[in-house]
């Protein structure tokens, strides 16, 4: 028996890059049980964060993957690119040219650039993103959840509008305002009426494995189970679907998911995050859910809600820990 | 009597940045002859060089008159940014994108990307130059030759061609080929239907003085007089015109006018560039010309032609230089 061959991750941009750096490494030490050395992985990645800043179209998890795998990434920031310069930002201010608040490199910049070029000239996202990978190497295939544009909008209070409320985009709540303020709602434009990539519905129905990494239970994997389709694929899959909690302790690891799992009514809890994932056999999407081992006691509720579920290290210090954790995701539905 | 006070100057690049910065020089100085020492210099520049690279706007001309007078200019190559970094450049080279003989600088792209932006808001090239310039406060009123897309194109030699030949744009031979191959036309595309920008045209008609500077007398000078009206009202301005020698002994002091004369059958000569504009009495755009003092054997044919000319230093070594000349150049036709 070779052993699973074809694993596919739902995944935003840091948590879910780094889960990805480690799988890809656990995969190639042979740390997986019951997974081939030769297992091909695929990247169904968010792209409702996706923004167009002075003009070019800027995809934060697509290139966070694919910056992080094709060791491009700045690792102490944890986005952008290593050896980065920031001519054309300082410029953009000495414009006085808005927003402000959303950095782009210059290195950054000309990847946005090809992007752009390319989208001007007719090409789709999925196209454009094999392009660029074409020179990064990520090692996995990275397929956008969708070509067309979905963007996720957060609704904060705003005391000078006549509704108390105005809308921003998800990367002015999350960049600008650090999540800090309220978010009374989350409005992900144009996902109703998104088609799924090329290549999406296929990953997840002819997958041996599918993978939720450590990404945003809202913002990220959120909005690709709302891709039209997605979270049937998911259901109907013959493949197990094992997930890992981003939440350790009652705290998001990285990233702010907590006013975001308000907004939805969901505890700030890896119990009540994979319960509200859910398990297939209750109309769900999942099989298995990971916790960390500091959040043992969550485990009888996950069991009871119909979830295998286990309590391991989750923290993803450095490449063979998050190979143990994703070995660990593996056991829990083998 | 105040003295003159609107001059009006038709740029291309390096050149006539130069000229322009001795022109304002001399201005401040109170060394120009009966013009007032509160003058308003407006500048008509040459937007034929421009061209769209990795989906951005390159407006060169524009740029280093902008960038000249506004004291952001990287002097010792005479074109784009001090203090520039290059790292967009290394990475479109990383990612195989061509083309890769036009370096774009990273605080260069800056400028690049907030006029495209505008562009595709709908704002017209004019509005967008004066936009820039209240970051640089360059001095001088700039205007684009007109805001219609108007791109020269040269014809050089190819064997592989059925045709013989094949057409590039103008800075594909000027930058990618050196202007080394011969020039066997110029084609400027988009010439004949062009309207000339927003305040063109008055700029001619309401001056008191016309200037022009040593230019390109083909790709620079020669495609502004090509826009539609802007002939005919150098020719009926009540304002003197006189134009200063980009030719001194027989060659081209910056640029590399040579060839692209020959493909217009003028000789690379002071004299002859000057015939080539003609005196406005005799159906030409020039009431005067000046040349290098080294060129003095050109004076009678200059003045056979029906030109004021005198033979002054044309070199533009430094700004006192320059504003010498400028003085010669106001003085030819007092």
């Amino acid at each position: 028996m070779a052993g699973l061959q074809q694993l596919t991750v739902l995944s935003g941009g840091m948590g879910g890059a780094r889960f990805l750096q480690g799988l890809r490494h656990g995969i190639a030490a042979g740390r997986l049980p019951g997974v081939a050395a030769d297992a091909e992985v695929t990247v169904i990645a968010n792209t409702a964060d996706d923004l167009w800043l002075h003009g070019l179209k800027v995809c934060p998890d697509l290139d966070t993957v694919m910056y992080t795998l094709g060791d491009g990434i700045d690792t102490d920031r944890g986005w952008g690119r290593r050896d980065e310069t920031w001519s054309v930002k300082e410029e953009l201010a000495a414009y006085a040219v808005e927003p402000t608040w959303f950095g782009l490199g210059d290195r950054d910049v000309a990847t946005h650039l090809v992007r752009t070029q390319m989208l001007d000239a007719g090409y789709p996202l999925s196209a454009i993103t094999e392009a660029l990978c074409r020179r990064w190497q990520p090692g996995v295939r990275l397929l956008p959840m969708t070509d067309d544009r979905v963007e996720t909008h957060v609704a904060v209070p705003d005391a000078e509008s006549t509704s108390g409320r105005r809308v921003v985009h998800f990367q002015e709540y999350w960049v600008k305002l650090r999540a800090e303020v309220p978010a009374e709602a989350v409005v992900v434009v144009g996902l109703d009426e998104a088609t799924p990539g090329p290549g999406v519905i296929d990953a997840i129905t002819d997958a041996d494995l599918v993978l939720l990494p450590p990404s945003n239970p809202v913002v990220s994997v959120g909005t690709i189970l709302g891709v039209p389709r997605v979270r049937e694929a998911l259901v109907a899959t013959t493949a197990p679907v094992v997930g890992v909690s981003p939440i350790i302790g009652g705290s998001h690891v990285r990233g702010m998911a907590n006013q975001l799992l308000a907004t939805i009514g969901v505890d700030v809890t890896a119990g009540a995050v994979g319960r509200h994932y859910g398990a297939r056999s209750q109309g769900g999407v999942l099989d298995g859910w990971l916790v960390d081992e500091s959040d043992a006691d969550q485990l009888p509720g996950l069991h009871e809600a119909g979830l295998a579920a286990a309590a391991v290290p989750l923290y993803m210090t450095d490449p063979d820990a998050t190979a143990a954790m994703a070995a660990a995701a593996v056991e829990l539905v083998s």
